[in-house]
Formats: structure tokens, C-alpha cells, sequence
């Protein structure tokens, strides 16, 4: 089953507005079994949008537009569903009363031009928008079920959530395609690549690779005969590249990274302390953003100064005069210094040159130390990591916290 | 001037990935006076590419695709344009050296199959890429100017902004359309409509408003005869709109708020630290951000627990006892004392609940106290904030900054 979105409205083109809708759309449409194939964004111009319109049509099962349905000059997407069915427009009386309906109950008075909005072409049903005023618009046309909405992404997704999402079930049945999303760290998209190359080709699901900034993304998608089936499908693929990847995926089931960490931390009843210095308060940032993680998390420090790192986490000042700030030592020396003030089980310390200055040819910009202290003792790590200063930052973070991660999987 | 764009990748399609590239390349486009008059997102098949790479090309005068430039099974990107134009994909030694200096630079070794990075159609040129590994590439194919760019957002901004909007301009002239950016925190959409729905007929510009989870964002357009009008016109409309929201607007050149306070630090020679507990981190990860903030910001504490809140910044425990953790009186004691403890001009400390647990009817979820502390005094904000977890440390730390952004102002 193929689909097309059609989004209409001049105020995409010109990238006044991001459009969310297509987004929202192809995932729920996935959900249902329903693969889009194709999302074109058109303009308020008339011949655009029908000559877009009349494709897709022909040429796909199921058509979702935005858009154009309002009361302006500009909105002209009624007009064009006239166009491409060839049927006249008429006043929906059901429809009509239905947007007096809203009016009233919201308290507004209804624009003298009201009665445009309830216009359709023969044949076409309205379809109650549970979070605006104006109806969206179903018809058959073409080989396609084709639905209009309103534009406005709140809308979409009430309408598309309630009668569209249940016609589509009715008519094409719950259909068994799913998708696993495994997230990795710490390897680059080539190598994996490399590593499981020769997987592909026999994994009876659909691969694709997501580059993001702090690591890569896989997506498998089965589309097979059952839920069952499907599932088993992704099962295979997931445990086959796991299976070469090893603890480089750090989910299989795309949750990020500072959640997995959280959650072993939950897990483990395990208690941490932070102290950065070149990630400036972001790893513990990502761990706060994790629900209940008071429980673990005791306390986040940011030394940037000198002078910080010496009364926040007791580094001794002629750590720092002997080796400079960005080092091996000094990251060692916060990491247990944070975990022995806060009296938790870990530490973890970040020191680096994030850049844009601040680099030299000894110590670059990118150059990052990262520290774990545990109850075994304390291990360090060193990157030079690429990127602006926020990218810096984020790479820091997420190995940071990998790091954690990883020795949490072996207490686990 | 028309362009189209065509944005390759199963992840658009699926909805995995929102695509910003369409808007991000449809505003720049737009500045340089080409109007994109097609959007179009395709999969990772090459005949879909082929298809619409092809039509597209003897249809606009420019055209921009993203991804599928990668080293991946589903890169298939240079394969389509070589059925496009016919030529034969051969390998280009310059890219290759370009893209092996990246590797070596980086410390990295070179994949495998780096030589497939650099096969090119014949007459095809590389677009150096100062965002990542592998160049972008131009062509003339039909009556267009094609570049084909990597699909990381990134990447595509870094490249746009350089070779390919010098080449735009050199080939088709600037044209007067220029936009203003004006950021506003702490006003409601509507209550901003209030205020200016006059000023909006008589402005000679376009305005667009945009609400964003911390603050809405207005975009001006001039689509003047010349530079010198289309910036008059937007001084003129900037200037009235500011003239009717005064301190809300906190930049009229699109600045992040934190990018702001960080100018301020800086150009006044005022010192900060801060202390938090709901924003956990957020407010000095925002803080340092700002390149060169080590000059300003001496240190951040997340005094998570009510302990850290005495030990890192001299909470005094009956204070938390008497009024709670989150309450006016601490959120001043953490102000005060991270402003003392680190010797600096201003403490800025936040507490509250950011949920989704916590919340009582007293204090309910979203409630935040922030605090600011400076040579004359200590003030207290009180706020409840929606939205979830996330939103209401975003929301929190951008009221707490904007409480600084105030201070300074008055400063200056």
C-alpha cells in the first residue's frame, strides 16, 4: 500500500514555516501499514495544486493534502478538488452547520464568508475536526481515497488520530509492517557499514543508516505477511547486527542515550555526581531530562575556572600547573574528586578545548579528556573530537555518558 | 528566478527524520531573490530520483537536492545523476584528496570504500564542505544549475552559505529581498498580536510570527527595488514593532537569548555563576554555548539533592526545612550563595518542579522559583510553567537567563 502527501501553502516554499505535517503524516501512516512514497509541497497556485493533485491520484491508493482549506483568497484547494474530480461545488449543509456549530460553541462570530467554507465537490464527505473549525474533506477519486485537511499540524493530527486512521483500518486492515530503531556510539557510519555488509542482502528487512551528530542511527523495517512474522524478521536483523556490533548499539528499541544511561543507573540504584568542565553543565543536563533521576543523580558541578576545579572537586592546584587544565591528570583527579565530595558510586569529569580558540598544536581544539571514577578505580579516555563548539560539546557529552554506560552494563 | 528542491532519503519519507533542509534552503533561497516553487521528498529507489531529478532540471532554473551522498548500500545519489546526464561516473582525484585530507585531518582512518565518495558524473564540479567529509556537487543538466548536497542540515547550511550562494549571486545578480529576525520572551502570541495589529497594514513589510516553545519569533520580509529600501523598510518596521514591545524583543537579528546574555557578560566585564536544581544543568550548558564565556563564567552548580544545596552553595538546612526545596527563600539562598562562593558579580540560581512526578496542589508541576543575584540585592521570580519535562526546564532557563539579559541592560 503506497501513499503521497500533498502539502499545500506558499508559506512551506518559502521556509517561513517548517513543515511538521509531512513528518507526523508518513509516521502514522506507517503505523498503519501504509509505506509514503513520495511528499510534494506546491504552492497556492491553482494549476500547482492540480496538476500535483491529479497525479497522485492516479498513481497511489491513499492521498493526504494540507492545507488551502481556509477563508482567504489564497486558499484554493476546494476549487482544485473541483478541478480534479470535474464535479461542480455545492454547499454541504451538514457542513455549513457544522462550522456554525464551532463557532458558536467557541463564542466567535462566523466570518461573512463562512458559507466558502462549506463548499465541496459532489460526492465528498466532511470529516469532524475535533481540534479546529473547518472540516477536513475525504473522497474517492482516481485509484486513490484521497483526504484533505486543514494545515494547522494540532488538526492534523486530531483529525488524522480519529476518522481518518479508523476508514484506513476499515478499508486496508492493520497491516504488519513495523519498524526497530538500534542507536550506536563510538563508530563511525563506515565501519559499520563494513561490518555488516554481508548481513544485508539476507536480513529480510529494509536497512537504513542515520548519521546523526553524536552517532548513527539504524532503522530496520520488516514488511512481512503477520505482525508475527514481522516481528520475528526484526528480531533476526536486530540480534545479527548487535551481534557484530556488540556494545556499540547502546538501544534497539531508540531510546537516546542519556535515557539508557538513566535507566541503568534507576536500575542498578546506582548514585553519580558530575563535574565538567569543556561540556559546561550538558551531561548533566541530559541526565536531568530523565524522569525520577533524583534518586541517582546527587549533584552536577561546572569548574570551569581554575579555581572551581581547585574548591569544587579538590584538584590540586599544581595538578593543573604541571600538566594545564585540559589532561589527563586533572580529568582523573575531577572525576574522584566529584565522586568522593557528592559520596556517590561514580564520577564522571569532562575537560577539552571546545573551541573555536583556545587550541594549540599540542592540545588542538576537539581535544577531549574523559574520566569514570568508580569503586575499581578510575579510567580515562581521550578524543580529539570534530566539529563547531556545540558539536564538540554534544560529542563530549555522549561519550561521556557512554562511558558510564558501558560500566554499568557490566555491573548489570 | 524558480528553483525546486528535491530532498532524498527513506528517513524523510518515513517520518523518522523532520526534514529542515527544505526550510532552511527555501529562506536562504528566497534572500537571494530564487523562488522555490517545488518541494519534492523522494526514497532511497533510483528510479524515483532519476524520475524526478530529471523532470525537475528541464523545469527550473535552479534546483537543490540533499542526501544520498553517503558511503551506504542506499546512497544512490551519484548513480542517479549519472542516468540523468548520461555520463559515466568516473573517479575525480581532486575530491578524493579532499576527502582523504578530511580523514587525515580528523585522525581517522579512511574507509574502504572512500573511492565511491568521489566517483562523479563527468563534468560534474565538487563543492568544498567546511561541515563535513564528502563535497557537495554542481552541474548544469537540462536549463538548470544543480547542486547536490549531503543531507546532515549542518553540513547543507555550511555549504549553502558559502560556494553556492557566491555562485548564485555571480550567475544571477543579489536581489533586494531581505528579512529581519526579531525574538521575543516572555509575551504571548496573541498578547503581541494586540499590540502591534496596527502597525501591521502600514509596515510596507511582510510579518510572519512563529511561536516557538521559549518565546515567538517574528520574521519580517522586505521585498523592496533596492538593498538600501528593503533595509529601510525593515529598520522602520523593527523599530516600531520594539517601540510596542520594548524589553520582550530580546534580538532583532535572530540571536539566541543565551547568545545574548553571553554578549551582554561580555561587554560589560560582569562575572556569573549559577546554581540549579529543576533546570539541572540547562543554564550554564546554554551559558557555555557562547564562545570565550571562561572569561565571565567562573562556575555552575546542579545542587540536585537538598545536601548538594548545602554543601555547594551554603543552603542553610532549615531554610529548606522550614519552606522546602522549592520555594523563594531557597531559590535566593542559591543565588546569593553561588554569587559569594565564586566571587563573582551575579548568581542566578533556579528551583522547582519539573515533573512529571512532584507536583502537589500547593506546588504543582511547573512551578519554578528563580532567583538573581547581584551588587544591590536578590530578586525572586515566580513562575508556573507548562508543558512536560523537557519544555519546563527550557521554559525555566530561558526565564532565568532573560532575568540576567534584564539586569544587564540596565547596565549598559
Amino acid at each position: 500500500m503506497k501513499a503521497a502527501l500533498v502539502i499545500i501553502g506558499d508559506e512551506i516554499l518559502s521556509g517561513r514555516k517548517l513543515d511538521t505535517n509531512s513528518s507526523l503524516l508518513a509516521t502514522r501512516l506507517g503505523e498503519a501499514g501504509i509505506e509514503v512514497a513520495r511528499i510534494v509541497a506546491v504552492g497556492d497556485y491553482l494549476e500547482e495544486i492540480v496538476a500535483e493533485l491529479s497525479r497522485v491520484v492516479r498513481e497511489y491508493e491513499v492521498v493526504v493534502a494540507t492545507g488551502g482549506l481556509g477563508p482567504t483568497h489564497d486558499d484554493l484547494t476546494r476549487q482544485a478538488l473541483g478541478c480534479i474530480t470535474g464535479k461542480q461545488l455545492v454547499l454541504d449543509a451538514p457542513t455549513l452547520g457544522y462550522i456554525e456549530e464551532r463557532f458558536r460553541r467557541r463564542g466567535l462570530k462566523a466570518p461573512a464568508d463562512i458559507r466558502a467554507l462549506a463548499m465541496v465537490p459532489e460526492g465528498c464527505r466532511a470529516i469532524p475536526n475535533p481540534a479546529g473549525t473547518v472540516p477536513g474533506l475525504a473522497m474517492e477519486v482516481g485509484k486513490a481515497l484521497l483526504y484533505v485537511l486543514p494545515g494547522v499540524p494540532r488538526e492534523v493530527e486530531a483529525i488524522f488520530a480519529g476518522d481518518v486512521l479508523r476508514e484506513l483500518h476499515e478499508r486496508f486492515g492493520e497491516a504488519p509492517i513495523r519498524t526497530r530503531t538500534l542507536k550506536t556510539v563510538g563508530i563511525s557510519e563506515s565501519d559499520i557499514s563494513t561490518l555488516i555488509a554481508d548481513l544485508i542482502p539476507n536480513m529480510g528487512v529494509r536497512l537504513a543508516s542515520l548519521p546523526e551528530d553524536t552517532g548513527v542511527t539504524l532503522v530496520l523495517t520488516a514488511n512481512a505477511g503477520t505482525e508475527a512474522s514481522a516481528q520475528a524478521a526484526l528480531d533476526g536483523a536486530a540480534g545479527a547486527i548487535v551481534g557484530r556490533l556488540g556494545q556499540r548499539v547502546y538501544s534497539t528499541t531508540g531510546e537516546d542515550l542519556h535515557t539508557v544511561v538513566g535507566r541503568l543507573l534507576l536500575a542498578t540504584g546506582t548514585t553519580i555526581a558530575t563535574a565538567e568542565s569543556c561540556t559546561g553543565g550538558l551531561v548533566v543536563h541530559l541526565l536531568t531530562e530523565v524522569p525520577g533521576i533524583s534518586a541517582c543523580l546527587d549533584r552536577g558541578v561546572v569548574s570551569y575556572s581554575n579555581r572551581a576545579k581547585v574548591e569544587l572537586v579538590g584538584v590540586a592546584e599544581d595538578l593543573i600547573e604541571r600538566h594545564g587544565a585540559v589532561s589527563e591528570e586533572v580529568a582523573r583527579s575531577m572525576a574522584c574528586g566529584a565522586r568522593e565530595r557528592a559520596g556517590v558510586d561514580l564520577g564522571i569529569a569532562t575537560t577539552g578545548i571546545a573551541g573555536p580558540t583556545g587550541g594549540s598544536a599540542e592540545k588542538p581544539v576537539g581535544l577531549v579528556y574523559l574520566a569514570l571514577a568508580h569503586a575499581g578505580g578510575c579510567e580515562v579516555a581521550r578524543h580529539v573530537l570534530a566539529g563547531d563548539r556545540a558539536l564538540i560539546k554534544r560529542r563530549a557529552a555522549a561519550r561521556a555518558l557512554d562511558m558510564a554506560r558501558c560500566y554499568l552494563l557490566s555491573l548489570s
